[in-house]
């Protein structure tokens, strides 16, 4: 974990008593130190993210400072375009592919100062939590090196828990940001359908695909999302909604919060250590709010969507250059081919309701509490035996996250706890359409308690 | 036309002066005289009507008004569900298909306290301005009985122009509401899309389909939006955006209004009759409002989604009844069987970005005025003459309204004037998304003005 939060150093970077030169030298050592094994960057932009530090220091010195973000060494998901920067997507396809522009998301990191230190390793084209699918190789978890970092942000999660940047940015179609942060311990959210644009982002899914921060704590989090959402008329799923300002939302506080707790499916089968431990949050967030109550919520199965515009994305590619895909994500891709238009019409006026329905979860609760994971993270060893059969498993270890990606609620992984072995637990927080702020204020509520 | 407007019995009704009951008799006999003629209708509910407005007068004897629609007869395309009447879509794949519930406008429109008089005949599941494809034959222009009522809502542009019903409700996915309303010379508004709940109405293109009145005046056409308008959660399309009251948005002035004139495209190629009408339009504009303006707006021509979205909805009975569709109806739908998955989800995404850069438009005017159609209503006989060679004609009838169900804005035609020959000809003035108001406001004022 880094030494510091975003939150301390942005108060002692504005008080020019932190030079962002040094922090993002420092991070560049770790990164050195620990990615060969780690294996979380696929690009380390050390001239570029040193030039830009020098310029943070060069406007702070002159009393120009941005905002908490101004000099902070972050990382991004390489699946998100940097201009003149080569962006993978960690696919043999993209090996050698350098975008002109950056995503509207780094425009804005830019914006506010912040600076960028290379492009986090991730699952090919952002596919699936579990497998092992980078053409740049596993990433491993900080935590426990012989288990996977999760996925598809592994390497987002991995250098935020590793303390090798200050927060990353990741996608989430399915649980890619929630997942990772669970399984190596640290905070991720994906924020509501629409908060944050995807343009210039590689789409898995256009109508399910999520962009949203990692981060070491909740207030950190909430920083970086305050800076990267926000409208864009040139994305058609973002939405036009003013956004809140998170941090004066964490000073209120939790005691008139209500808590529904969906046991059905989300508390099905779950890992003997994740039960314990979820249980253990509950008893604390009990503590913390108006009311904890167990409520009753359908958790959707279909896929057709995502299946169909995955395939919709990469259909020419397959075609023409199949063999640059790796077997496992050639194979799910296509398993998107023979969606009719049809079929595809009918589920995307599906899902529009299914995420308008959505709203109804919060008529007598502000908030869902649900374990992020089923279980923790699974050995490497385990998974290379025979992927075939992590299949199910697979399945399984998103199940908790997917279905916010198609209500398109906010949804947080905050800490909670440890295996016996050290691995990580998360704890997944999730509220109504737009309201990250109380996702915010009861994640760090429970941060600060469970100390 | 009717010999009363809405607004006039509405205030008489409510005094009692006036019998919902003899409305509702004088309006069959109306439609008993002349509808085998013109073919206004396709079913025509005398017996549910009369008992209907027999519920209307004993509530509004008791002084139960429930608004200026109580007691008023209606008629409704027949392509909108009525629980227990059929409703044909102008098929003979429909002929006895007889929905167990009322569409949402029809839901609402009963708690207005409205008395449906029937279902209007149309062009086949509401295919088309010009060619002449209902199951039950075509539908005769008041005005000249040997031209076309224009479609596909012609059965209600026919019914209101010859004072059948007080006002009708329509669709349009091209221009369905508009151009029957400017061929027959009554008022017909396409809302803003999601502003009129489309649950019940049998679809043509989901993303394109709107749902309006026909009515003789645009006071009246603002009285049956208003009883229509609203969120209706259950319909994907619907949106969950405040209702203006209209009634009170009429009452102020167009003196601060900016107009513009998108000439390009919209003001080619005019039927010279038309041309000169819509020119004086523009002066009798020019005097009231703050201000005209050329402006330059590109129409979009691509029709995917349209293809693709009516072929999602009639691929199964295509394949297995085609013999009960009309040969043209067919063709048409299967020009949207090769659109590929890809193909869809691409357009898809660019009509939403279309959509919301047309809320550019807006940027230095308040509202766009053209000609709703290019030219005034062909002869049938022309027609019947080489309906192959009229699609060309077809597509240019559409011309000026389609864009406007791409954009999703507001438009109105409101009679402007004849031709030599008495044939009505329309002027169409668009709005920003949601600003119905303020195409109410520049109609009425042109429609006083005018006379």
């Amino acid at each position: 974990m880094p030494i510091e939060t975003i939150v301390e150093l942005a108060a002692r970077l504005k008080r020019k008593e932190v030079s962002p030169l040094e922090l993002t030298r420092a991070c560049l050592d770790r990164i050195e130190k620990l990615s060969p094994t780690l294996n979380a960057f696929i690009t380390i932009s050390a001239d570029s993210a040193l030039a830009e530090a020098g310029v943070a220091e060069t406007e702070i010195a002159r009393g120009e400072w941005r905002g908490p973000l101004h000099g902070i060494p972050i990382a991004l998901k390489d699946i998100i375009d940097t201009a003149g920067t080569r962006t993978t997507a960690g696919s043999a396809l993209f090996e050698h592919r350098v975008p002109t522009e950056d995503a509207e998301v780094v425009r804005r990191l830019r914006q506010a100062g912040a600076v960028i230190l290379g492009k986090n390793n991730l699952h090919e084209f952002a596919y699936g939590g579990s497998s092992l699918v980078s053409f740049f190789g596993d990433v491993r978890n900080p935590r426990d090196e012989g288990h996977i970092a999760g996925g598809s942000s592994g390497g987002s999660a991995a250098a935020v828990a590793a303390g090798l940047c200050y927060a990353a940015i990741g996608t989430d179609t399915a649980g890619s940001i929630r997942e990772p942060a669970a399984l190596c311990g640290c905070v991720g959210i994906k924020p509501t359908y629409g908060r944050v644009s995807a343009r210039g982002v590689i789409p898995l899914s256009w109508s399910l695909d999520h962009v949203g921060p990692l981060a070491a704590t909740v207030s950190d989090a909430a920083i970086v999302l305050q800076a990267i959402a926000g409208y864009d008329p040139l994305d058609p799923g973002s939405a036009d909604v003013p956004v809140t300002d998170y941090a004066s939302a964490l000073l209120d506080g939790v005691k008139n919060l209500r808590v529904g707790v969906p046991r059905k499916h989300f508390y099905d089968d779950l890992n003997e250590e994740v039960r314990v431990v979820v249980e253990q949050a509950l008893v604390v967030i009990g503590k913390l709010v108006a009311d904890v109550r167990e409520v009753h919520i359908e958790a959707p199965a279909d896929r057709t969507v995502q299946a169909a515009e995955s395939f919709a994305y990469h259909a020419e590619n397959v075609a023409r250059k199949p063999e640059l895909y790796q077997p496992e994500t050639l194979r799910r891709i296509r398993s998107g081919e023979n969606i009719s238009t049809a079929q595809y019409i009918h589920r995307r006026r599906e899902l529009d309701l299914e995420r308008r329905k959505a709203q109804d979860f919060f008529a007598d609760v502000d908030l869902l509490v649900t374990p992020t994971m089923p279980m923790p993270a699974p050995a490497i060893a385990d998974l290379k035996k025979d992927s075939a059969a992590l299949r199910p498993a697979e399945l399984a270890l998103l199940r908790n996250t997917r279905p916010f990606n198609v209500w398109g609620l906010p949804a947080i992984s905050v800490p909670c706890g440890f295996t016996k072995s050290g691995l990580p637990i998360g704890l997944q927080i999730a509220g109504a359409h737009w309201r990250e702020d109380l996702v915010f204020r009861l994640a760090q509520a429970y941060e600060l308690a469970k100390l």
